[in-house]
């Protein structure tokens, strides 16, 4: 890769670093780590999403329980302000990414939706 | 998403329009369009693999016979020059996108990282 592919790419890295989107997630981020509880109960909330994602990925078969535990804990975590918090600055954040991913990859659309 | 952020994405397309694997990718997808019987054999190829990939991810049962297909289809595609030539230069593009992201995404690796 040229070299200056690779300094355009740290000048977006620092003009992420320094977006609102980043700082606010940073700052609602470090709430929840300081706050035990918080951390304890969004920790928990993400290992049920990952593992209920793994098993749909490989195709096993999810119970009625494991949908139950997960609506459960989605429910007590939305009615914690800070988690709350947390989850709609990540959703911003994923916004802006994926923002950022469509405009740096129009050059590759273009050209794959110029062969069909 | 700040009008910052924006402007520094443009400029890394803009470089990605630019650099020399692109412009590789673009003049190899050319000739291969260009060439209608390695077009037809590379569409081919590309049916049969989103069609395994994706049988793969419902966890449908693929038989010997489509893999038969796939591997004969894969070894003629090799053999063409013209084609092989791109495989080689979609190979380079994807490894430069795979780099861009990593210096991106390296604020919300740092954020996640410290959440462990």
């Amino acid at each position: 890769m040229g070299v200056n592919l690779y300094d355009y790419a740290n000048e977006l890295e620092k003009a992420l670093r320094e977006s609102d989107e980043f700082l606010e997630l940073k700052k609602v981020y470090d709430e929840v780590n300081a706050d035990e509880s918080a951390k304890k109960m969004f920790d928990n909330f993400r290992n049920i999403q990952v593992t209920l994602q793994q098993k749909q990925m490989n195709g096993e078969q999810i119970t009625q329980e494991e949908v139950e535990q997960a609506q459960k804990t989605a429910q007590l975590v939305q009615q914690h302000a800070t988690i709350s918090k947390l989850m709609e600055a990540e959703q911003r954040m994923s916004m802006v990414i994926n923002e950022l991913n469509k405009v740096i990859m129009k050059p590759l659309e273009e050209l794959y939706g110029s062969m069909q």
